[in-house]
């Protein structure tokens, strides 16, 4: 194991104050200090580095992490069964059906029924705006409930795999990215961002990352800029959150109208897409009503919407547009590439070719920051918890 | 750990003989002795204790516990798969068809071929009668005969997680639930519990509850009532062993024609649907034939019979009836609730609010109980085993 | 645990030369050198003997084994799972859609994303002629890369669970089978098997069991018998590789025109049905084109072909020509039994009674050869690691 490496990451990590974190859920990145963001990287920087060094990770003997998606995901799914098995959690997947919204009994029942071995709870519901992130209060409501009444032996602490609001392990991830690109957090200062909508042949896909990138992205002292056609607003209260951000961290917050004057001079841009969130209001009271004819009608609403901003791509020469033509490009993938996937879509084929490598380092973060978020919540001594890891050095995959 | 608690538990069990449960499956719970039933008591407030007191109680280093289900079952899954982890083997799923009903050659193979590593297989199969527990037993005959023959190094033992006949785990965490509220298995004796049917919206919920309970209550010493609308009969080989039960135990096993009869002076009410049994085998024969025209039918038919009977229902009044107002309420769950799950249904909103915490510790035994049977079918000294676990006090969740 | 055969078996891994095998993956047996086959089937005795001996062989203390299965698999996905489990991983299934070939960028993108903490990842893709093979390879060189790029701190190796060439795993176990039924590999010089194809009333088998029997069983010095009717060829290739397996080994490679002359004095039968190669070329081709009448009609027109075949079946009559009419009949499971699971099919009922036991043993290789080739590519020195695990001890199952 690199030693020195460890060594530095668990200096910096005394120097935080995480100990709120301590027992308790993780819902969006505003609703934690800076400190226990930060704790949350050097967490998962430890973690990867134990692991690089065939140091085992396992914090439980036994013990259960559930996981409950309401939409198909491939990727977070295994990030999240990546992040349990690294500390010793089996995964249990609860397969609730799309269409059902669970409420009230329901929810409470189900939240305490498979919760008795249950340490962590992760959470996928990002399809109904105003629902998901209300979900995983109640789920975490119900499990504290229970701990309290003597039906469950440990509180199951949740970690918000995306919701309507937030995506906080998607940008914590993208996040520990630049900092290992730019050489640290404090070479981010005075970065431009450019989180811009992009065109996809698709419908529908969640405002969970942009509303993440801007709620986070503001604190580190960036320069962050919105940019979408007219009709594909995100929410006013996220907004909100990033220009408070941005007014204490020293960065900025910024709306403009044009994919091109976002990409001017950027250091960063993250071109996707997403659905516009009125459209996403209406789509769920559609839902709730069961009116599949006005779904219908909606996406065929929507999908001419977006054929008409075709534009706004990530094109070859929109990359030229860029801080010395070579920003770094960020997607949370799967992009919808021009000519790979679609005919027309998001990204240029060589624009995605050139930075493969990078896109997938920067999905490399995520299992390692759900590890940690469940390490901090779990864990009331994070610095000695992994110091005797490092000490005892139980090997991963034995040696011989 | 709670030392104290664990040595009494410890030597409860030493008085026990339950030495024909190793290697062997749990069926019914009338295929065992009280000493064994008492042993899976205790074994299971043994291994709650250890968990409570962060001691790891995993004593497979590896193998597999195998589920299947022929119905979907969250709760029932969930249950097997936390006793599966407590005790260290990892489940694998295998889902079989519904409606497909397996046998011969096919249930013996496949038995088999998903039986390398098991040491435990767990089945749910209640949907027709004469098949479910038929088909655990083949299941079993199935394994042993490959342990035997060198094709399985072990032989995995079997828990029924529900039959046609009897829902053991259901019906020993319901017990266990009643010796903690009650203070002690002697004070059961001479409590009054009533079992009876009760109105629910949905159609064909399995008879194994209430069968589980009159074979499983009538040998604690209590009298049991068994009530239902004309029609509903259970199979009558269960009121048998119930009778049986009874007089052996010193306790009654009665049955009466109304609700009303059945909840007065009760110390213990369990309102719960079922499926008549004649229907059910009417099903199982039309399911059979493949006539789908007539299962249809059938299905039309119980709906309105049971909507004849909506006055069979755990209603505030109906609970006035009981021991000073206040008998403990039990449900399996989920329940049917008037005007929260359904317009009408088993149990009035304000009467399961009320006993919403005891419901949930029920259900948190269940996973207990499934893995005491198991480490006692796995295991030929428990106590030894358990006496063990607790001196080598292996942490459950790393401590620091 | 049996020393005196766990020291015999290490011996005999001493003397060959697998180094090859290390961070390598397993795709087609013909790959491998004779030493490489042989040190899987010895590693495989020795785990065997291992966990008889009740001695844990976790290897891996975490990490996963991740299974991608494009068509319905209960036998390999449970001797996979079996195998991971033995050594210490956890398996993740990715579950893709039958229907849909992935290729290019999603395939190298989606194996990254699954393999964050993956150690091993088996694939069965035997449906689509020139697909199976070659998706395998490109799920490979994307982790290789993934590898190289920072992406995972560890290289994935695979493992072929069946692809359109071959079938590995199982016919690997079935020549453990016959290794152990004849009494060591040197038993097999100049033994006549006879692969011949057999009625099925289903259609579209795949050709990866005739071909991959074969190219394997030609490397033993073995006489290999291959017949079936006109029509029915399987990829020449192969037969190219069976014959240059042959002249190598002093065993043969010959094709003949019946059952009954395949038959004649063979020591060992494999008689099975399977799709004609070129059929599954066109087959692949409507696919590729989406053209569903076009696929109706060729299946129905393979029935009527098949069904002009149905005296190809393994009969006792076919039986008693066999060497003393008492050939060792082999099955990959499951077999399409006469009277049994179809009117007419591939073996007589009481031909596959008589050899019930053979077979499941036969299967029951397969986890253990699977672990084999997982802990061959995994670990450099594996004799030291296996001597390691028999010294430490450490109980599978907490003894008392």
């Amino acid at each position: 194991m690199d030693q020195q490496k460890f060594n530095a990451l668990l200096a910096e990590l005394k120097e935080l104050d995480y100990s709120k974190m301590y027992n308790e859920d993780f819902f969006l990145t505003w609703e934690k200090s800076d400190d226990e963001l930060k704790a949350v990287w050097t967490v998962a920087d430890l973690l990867r580095t134990l692991r690089e060094g065939n140091i085992s990770t396992k914090v439980f003997d036994s013990g259960l992490g559930i996981s409950i998606f309401r939409d198909n995901s491939t990727r977070t799914r295994f990030s999240f069964a990546s992040a349990c098995n690294l500390l010793g959690l089996e995964v249990q997947d609860l397969d609730e059906g799309k269409s059902q919204i669970a409420h009230g009994e329901t929810v409470r029942e189900t939240a305490n029924m498979i919760s008795f071995m249950a340490d962590v709870i992760g959470i996928r519901d990002d399809m109904y705006i105003g629902k998901g992130n209300a979900y995983m209060h109640a789920v975490s409501d119900a499990v504290q409930e229970g701990n309290r009444d003597g039906v469950l032996e440990q509180r199951p602490t949740l970690v918000n795999l995306q919701c309507d609001i937030d995506h906080p392990t998607q940008c914590m991830a993208d996040m520990a990215h630049l900092i290992h690109q730019f050489g640290g957090m404090e070479n981010l200062k005075g970065k431009k961002v450019a989180m811009t909508w992009a065109y996809s042949p698709s419908y529908g896909k969640p405002l969970s990352v942009p509303q993440g990138v801007i709620g986070l992205f503001t604190r580190l002292g960036m320069d962050v800029v919105l940019a979408h056609p007219e009709g594909y607003e995100v929410m006013s209260e996220v907004e909100e959150v990033a220009k408070a951000n941005a007014a204490k961290s020293g960065g900025s917050f910024t709306k403009v109208k044009t994919m091109e004057e976002a990409f001017r001079d950027a250091d960063i841009v993250y071109p996707k897409s997403w659905a516009p969130f009125a459209a996403m209001e209406e789509r769920t009271d559609l839902y709730g009503k069961g009116d599949f004819d006005g779904i219908h009608e909606l996406e065929q609403r929507l999908l001419a919407q977006n054929a008409s901003h075709k534009d706004w791509t990530c094109s070859e020469e929109m990359m030229k547009l860029t801080k010395n033509g070579k920003a770094l490009y960020l997607h949370c993938l799967p992009a919808d590439i021009t000519g790979v996937s679609c005919e027309a879509g998001e990204v240029d084929a060589s624009v995605f070719d050139r930075y493969r490598v990078p896109l997938y380092q920067q999905a490399s973060f995520k299992p390692y920051v759900i590890a940690a978020m469940i390490l901090l919540s779990k864990f009331p001594h994070p610095v000695q918890l992994l110091q005797k890891l490092a000490e005892q050095g139980k090997e991963r995959k034995k040696e011989n």
